[in-house]
């Protein structure tokens, strides 16, 4: 079995619209509330219409050294600018940015994975730290 | 039929932890993106345990005299401290705010509907206008 | 405040095609599984296309006599022909319609929110007894 | 980069309670309604407690030799016995089972992901032709 692993995407996010990038501190203190920033088209814009669109960003936490990864977060953009009158008639677009507020107890990897409605899905990682 | 929104507690956020607050400009510029904060608890925090969190804030808007309603987004708040150690001695706990990023072209209300893992559903609006 | 239950809308499913259908028993055994079907367009079929679709049902369940509302389940049906060669040019349409398993030990209510992307939020419900 | 597809487990469904099972058949007319089931537990049951249960089941359609994946639906089990009363006294419990309704017009690999809140992600795949 090949896996759903080899369908996501990996990219430097300074070229490719999709790659979500994933702004937090390299290092937290244990226990205390810090804020995660995960966006698309940081460096070049995806487009946000009707017919095309980033449909959610989920985000997981690998602990160091354990064997089961948790999930801190989903969240769904709904807004695409559809309307009765038609595509991108609308009046609501939501753009492909979240800022969440999370807590952490030990060290490891942060996972984001995107989804486009047509390109799929597309991953991004970064290591966070216990601060001593 | 009595319907779902029988359901949907109010509240005053300054005196009842589970009323989502909405912040956000009290007019945009048409077309132009803007942050929406939606948290929960901010003046008395809401627990978020294993057996007790708020699961998620869903954005709805309502264009002033229009007929349907639009989805602005739904973010789900997953961590609360599960693990196979047992509840609360999980690394990941996920706080229920979120800020997310939008356009809007027309001028009406924000609904936002939040959802304790025991205490249902609940639910705020905000008016935003159109900047001349 | 008048609140989102308001822009919730309720119609009969025999001529309104947004209407969710609940199927499940009239009565069930306490903490025995059974099964609940809900459907869009069962009389009249709902469009599925790119540009217009149903989103997602959300079930919930009210215990009869009590104060706060259950989730049993949120549904998303993803796929409306969106593909990169343009909107209903896509491989894959997922149809609005959803069976689920669960357990109850209360007589209540269930509620099915729907959400087409353009008509907005519709609900539906039915009552369930616990079968002595 | 590693990638989240490290942390997506699989195994033999009929040895790991966590294994999601797919349940379609092997193949399809273009454009013709089918039924796709897919379910945890069906040899060895999982658990399904507040503390301890199957979050959700992600279903995705890769088309044969194409670069991009779709999304079938989401579908989230959100009744765990939670309640004011406490852990695993509430009275809906969802059981990790779905059964959704979909159409493809090309042959592929649909593949399922869950999440249990404890032990992480797994997934499985099931290749489905288009009928002659
Ligand atoms: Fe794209
Ligand atoms: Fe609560
Ligand atoms: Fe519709
Ligand atoms: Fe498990």
């Amino acid at each position: 079995m090949s896996g759903i692993g080899e369908r996501i995407q990996q990219a430097d996010w300074k070229k490719e619209k999709h790659a979500p990038v994933i702004h937090c501190p390299d290092a937290v203190v244990a226990g205390q509330a810090f804020e995660i920033k995960v966006n698309i088209g940081e460096e070049i814009a995806h487009p946000n219409t009707t017919e095309h669109h980033i449909s959610y960003i989920t985000v997981f936490f690998h602990p160091e050294g354990e064997k089961f990864t948790y999930q801190v977060g989903h969240f769904e953009f709904s807004g695409h600018g559809e309307a009765v009158a038609g595509p991108n008639q609308g009046p609501v677009y939501t753009e492909p940015s979240v800022v969440a507020m999370m807590k952490l107890s030990k060290p490891g990897t942060l996972h984001a994975v995107s989804f486009c409605n047509i390109h799929g899905l597309w991953e991004s990682e970064k290591e966070i730290k216990i601060a001593a």
